[in-house]
């Protein structure tokens, strides 16, 4: 007798598509035949972590072969004093990744929904159906909307509440569009959920808004007992291949999150490397610095062109390239320049670049406009 | 209104209660006020990792703001062409929790149930119990069974299978116990067991396991489409502190497995470092004789105090101290040494003691002396 495995796999399981990484640059390479690839997919820092990580990591390496400490009591003890807040309402995750996966493992599984918008961070379905749990998408903002295209609806998301929704994740801002919500939209929106509702705001880009509206969610702890706010550090810190995020909220529910948390979790080199990364605050605003010169980099090229972008405060913009874009990120490819098509979040037109330094726009604005010759927009 | 959010959390995390790990060094020290402790608590491996992997680290570092490469292929690669297997019949973990953890997710949920014995290890109830599902715990061989005292009894195990019964846990060698099944045992029972029951056989151990009679389940996999062997980079690789663990089963399988991992669970140093720690074999088989001359020093130690031991082919040793184990662990703690206690297995008067170098056996002996004279075995 043969046995179909898949059929014995739960339900979500089964129909589960797993997240599609961007390209390694090594595999890339191996693939195309070229080298001195210039990869711009996946939102990686190019300054690099500050020089006190590698020192860090020098460190930590004498001592590989023991458990990490379980608890993270470095790192936990540091953001608990940078984020004024108590070590025990912080939880630790193998990248924030893990922390949402957590969320969803605590409060959802068959018969429970969980609410996200149309182009919003590709984990939360994937958690949400491994836990046999509903995700119901809200529609986002439409195209033409003046200030956040593609962006979250907040209106739209608060009318699919009913009685099995359990959590609600919300981007800000949001990956792989950029857009963001202001304090007192977000801050309203809170408030009218019922508290029995868990509202998850992932501010894996948190560090590179530099916008006076955007919120500043851990000030509304107590005000909401249903609110976790996720962070990390692979973006802005660098790290993202060590694996670290952290979520905060309410002592009570870390202690849930805890219990469904693997106790070695995050690893001993990332633990020490994400404290070290702390330290450093001018490290962070020049990586801020370049950024925002990047945002207006690719804001003037793109006009220069006629290319519409979505409005972007994270370190990635995402243009519209009026096509199919996948021909153009593979002209794009010949040139040793990887960028990110993104038909999987439904924006087969789109691609999103990477903000980097001066030179690696350039060199990926050089690339590009090969690819609009060879594709050019009406 | 208040909210009581654990009431609000799924079934089984309502109840769970997390893994507790050993306390890390700089904890203990900072409670006790010692220094210059010896740690043999959790089954760590004092020889540290290959000089092969620092060197690895040290490359690794220059890329830490890259994403890993969620596929982790040179990692598999590596594996792949050690173990005669393919690629695709591998699942990689941070750490083998992880994968352990995955088994359950795909598998396991409401109204399944999981068989695992009295004393295996304390990752498969909580990961049974984290997706809702129902763990069933076969008792194990009797005290005074001739070779396998505290051991897998396979046959309690196979006479709790029912129509509910999804996956079998089976540790071999078991932690905390050290005990192990022979391979002929371990063949008839997945024999007997339905095809459609995973059977995990977890080798954390493996490496250490010097006995002619231990089974090499790989070989089985063709025979047995439901067997899953997972393994780690945390015991004699001495890569704990990196998490790296693997699933090695049919590819039908793993694909449902990597479907519940996360993308990038495996960090990039640690795909790095246990690539290269697969290239000293020299270093493996010199921890390999120091840790069979341990389990000799460690035995002759026992006999010679009267003291009852489970026969181990592990890389620790757990011993009967014939009262309440606790006031001898603190009274070792005195000594800055720090062995385990192991009440939440079920075994309160047992002490867990890593095996280590000869001069670490030899402090680690003498901390227990002193704690012996003050609770002396009738």
């Amino acid at each position: 007798m043969t046995i179909n495995y898949k059929s014995l796999a739960i339900n979500g399981v089964q129909n589960l598509q797993p997240y599609m990484p961007g390209k390694p640059i090594d595999e890339l390479e191996r693939e195309l035949g070229v080298s001195n690839t210039l990869k711009l997919a996946s939102n990686e820092n190019p300054m690099g972590p500050s020089p006190l990580v590698l020192e860090a990591l020098d460190k930590a390496k004498a001592s590989i072969q023991l458990y990490p400490d379980g608890n993270g009591f470095i790192l936990k003890q540091k953001l608990s004093n940078m984020l004024k807040v108590n070590q025990n309402q912080i939880t630790l995750g193998n990248g924030s990744n893990d922390v949402l996966d957590m969320i969803a493992r605590t409060f959802l599984c068959e018969g429970r929904e969980a609410i996200y918008s149309r182009y919003a961070f590709a984990v939360y379905p994937i958690s949400i159906q491994s836990v046999n749990a509903t995700g119901v998408v809200a529609e986002a903002l439409p195209v033409d909307h003046e200030t956040n295209p593609y962006g979250h609806d907040l209106t739209a998301m608060k009318d699919l509440i009913n009685d099995k929704t359990r959590v609600i994740f919300i981007a800000n801002p949001n990956n792989p569009t950029g857009t963001w919500l202001k304090s007192d939209e977000l801050h309203e929106f809170i408030s009218a959920v019922p508290k029995d509702i868990i509202v998850v705001v992932d501010e894996a880009y948190f560090e590179y808004v530099q916008e006076g509206e955007y919120p500043d969610t851990l000030q509304w702890l107590e005000e909401f007992p249903n609110l976790i706010v996720t962070r990390t550090f692979s973006k802005i810190y660098a790290l993202a291949g060590l694996r670290v995020g952290y979520a905060v909220c309410s002592a009570e529910i870390a202690d849930l999150l805890n219990r469904v948390r693997h106790p070695f979790n995050v690893n001993a080199m990332a633990i020490e490397a994400a404290t070290a990364a702390l330290n450093d605050q001018d490290h962070l605003e020049n990586c801020v610095d370049i950024n925002t010169k990047g945002i207006k980099f690719w804001r003037a090229a793109c006009q220069y062109r006629g290319l519409d972008y979505i409005p972007t405060v994270g370190n990635f913009i995402t243009i519209d390239m009026e096509q199919n874009a996948v021909p153009l990120y593979e002209a794009m490819l010949k040139e040793a320049v990887i960028v990110r098509p993104i038909p999987n979040y439904g924006l087969p037109n789109h691609l999103r670049i990477t903000i980097s330094t001066a030179e690696e726009n350039q060199r990926c604005l050089d690339a590009l406009d090969v690819a609009l010759e060879q594709y050019p927009i009406d």
